[in-house]
């Protein structure tokens, strides 16, 4: 028997709710909990619905580890697949140590008052995670998570050496808002206004923010979606991976934005609207930040009207057999059919379905070790065969497109 | 002896209180008041220094009657000069009245919750005022009134009849800030985001606000400025206009605006953040435009590095014994010499000289009478010859440009 605690309500949350109710054989007992129940009961009544399965529910807040700690020794779940908020990674996987759990999440932890994504923090559990014998998979939604397994894949299958990798994430879709996020407009506006950074030569090289006139960009053809500006930004998986990807010289990640998005968002910093600090208003002590979250399109709604494709995948340069070699990897997404199977856009679907796979893969023994890993430590095969019957189809091409020098 | 109370301590107060006390020998006395009295005493610091003239300070809530009635009975002044938020207008007369005492603004009442200029709130009290034998003198800055009293001069002086009237605003100055508004962030983004009117032949013509794609605007050249795009607004000095200049045919009120100003604009109109609603936020109700307020510069403070300049006044279409007749009549101020006389830009010292006079005006006799009165109403001559001795020199000429049918 196999008992599942998923941990978040939001966009992503009902997306794994949902593929996971698709394989009941695999997950036999389903929870979701979050600090406001009623979004899990919500969740719990379409999956009734749509595939005749009980998903129980519960209320928590997940900055609380005897909370956390209290609901993990009432439910026993045999894992716990994290899709609540960055900030709460850590609160979470201390509730698992303690009460002996798996765990699985696919965002790297953030500290709130600081806008640093490392997984630092994450990688200080894995003494304790093997002393205990469980595992940890940080980070398997699908950047990080299905990047990093494209990447491990290609290194066991296609590449003696890998020497540079260019990820690209395109969101070519129209949700019809003037300005809204894919996901959680707090986290979502904190990695884009950071400082950009890539990895070259065994060193972080730094370049200015998208906002910022110098920044660097280039047009990128995309599948299906076309020529596209994409432009270079700080992505966690990459930390990762100039670790766990040998001889690697160069990795760098780039992500489309229109120039309304840009435009917003520039204007948005202009007044201080993106601050993550404290502001006195009132009396009060309010983040600029989480005001404008409460103010913008809550993600999760913007599934219904979604149009258009996202399309992420990696550019690899490298060799075998003494011969260079140029592969991409890619997976294409359309926003309306993740609406119409899950009821999300393609952004919560693409982050989602893979945790269900991950989960799968922990489940099923395929994936197992002692400690934390990221997913690119782990075999990529049966989870790129699963990403083709799970909605994520992915294909290999040779790659005559240019990139940046 | 005349003793003057001027309510508010913004960039306005700052200029009225130190405008007067360049005139010891009609404002004998002075008092300034606003509800953080720390700002009251700075300014007072100040004249003392500038002009070894000695200002009395007090604490008061101009939303409150009580509070007002206490402090007027306390003060005893001839004269309030109102220059607090427009919001509080009708308080200070109802508290004037009930002590007796005259009355002057710069800007007309608007309610909190809905953004909508209009007289008639103020108007109604046309009887009060009239019993008690008080005198109410209502927009008496630059625009509403110095504007007004170009049109009352041109009426008196230039034309047998005035058939239209263009006022044009425009500010070519620069403040260094990406997004900051010259005066009161909350009523400024009220007033420009607002539908806009004009009146022709008997009636109000609306079209749609300055952020919006089909909004009327064309390019006027300023003397000095040069050539600015200007947009038609809704401007409250054209309500009193139309009932006091007699026979006229069609007013417009035009105002400048940079593209980057109009963008951020439309983005926070995007995003939701100039909502005058309350919108709930971690179990608080907050109005997103007041937080908007509390995040951007305080226009006080923009005078230091503010240069360029002002350029507003009145272009008119009439006739004089039997002959067309245009005429254009405007006063250039400039932003760095206004911050070098009395440390305010040049929208804070046009709004604060132009009141100055008016209680100047009024305390000398030159204006008097029994009721509420728009400065058009009251003879334009003396106020005239003190714009041009007090900071604001005016010029008439020929008008030879052209404006839009």
């Amino acid at each position: 028997m196999s008992r599942v605690l998923i941990i978040g309500a939001g966009g992503v949350g009902n997306v794994v709710v949902k593929k996971c109710a698709q394989h009941p054989e695999v997950f036999t007992e389903l929870w979701v909990a979050s600090r406001t129940v009623s979004k899990c009961e919500a969740i719990a009544a379409e999956v009734d619905k749509l595939y005749g399965v009980k998903v129980q529910t519960a209320a928590v807040d997940a900055d609380s580890v005897p909370e956390l700690v209290a609901l993990l020794n009432k439910v026993k779940p045999v894992l716990v697949i994290n899709v609540a908020l960055p900030y709460q990674d850590l609160t979470i996987m201390d509730a698992c140590l303690e009460c002996g759990i798996n765990y699985l999440d696919t965002a790297n932890y953030e500290p709130e008052d600081t806008a640093h994504f490392e997984y630092s923090w994450q990688w200080a559990y894995q003494d304790r995670f093997k002393e205990k014998g469980l595992m940890a998979v940080l980070g398997c939604g699908f950047d990080p998570g299905v990047t990093n397994i494209f990447c491990a894949w290609a290194q066991k299958h296609l590449y003696s050496s890998i020497e540079t990798i260019d990820i690209l994430d395109c969101n070519a879709g129209d949700h019809g808002h003037p300005f809204a996020t894919n996901f959680n407009p707090e986290i979502n506006i904190r990695e884009v206004t950071q400082v950009v950074r890539h990895w070259q030569d065994g060193e972080w090289i730094e370049t200015p923010p998208i906002m910022s006139d110098e920044c660097v960009h280039f047009t990128f053809d995309y599948p299906v979606a076309g020529p596209r500006e994409s432009y270079l930004l700080y992505h966690e998986e990459m930390e990762s991976l100039v670790k766990h990807i040998n001889g690697l010289k160069r990795i760098r990640f780039w992500m489309t934005f229109g120039q309304p998005y840009l435009t917003h968002l520039k204007v948005l910093e202009n007044v201080g609207m993106t601050r993550i600090d404290e502001v006195e208003f009132e009396g009060q002590k309010i983040v600029p930040i989480r005001f404008l979250k409460a103010l913008l399109p809550d993600p999760g709604s913007l599934g219904s009207n979604y149009t258009g494709k996202a399309v992420i995948g990696c550019v690899f340069k490298g060799e075998k057999d003494g011969k260079e070699l140029h592969k991409y990897i890619y997976n294409v997404c359309d926003h309306a059919e993740c609406y119409k199977e899950v009821q999300a856009q393609a952004v919560s679907y693409t982050t989602g379905v893979p945790a269900m796979i991950g989960a799968m893969m922990m489940l099923k023994g395929i994936w197992k070790g002692e400690g934390v890993f990221n997913v690119e430590q782990l075999d990529p095969d049966v989870f790129m065969d699963e990403l083709n019957k799970n909605g994520l189809p992915w294909q290999v091409v040779d790659f005559e497109g240019k990139l940046p020098e």
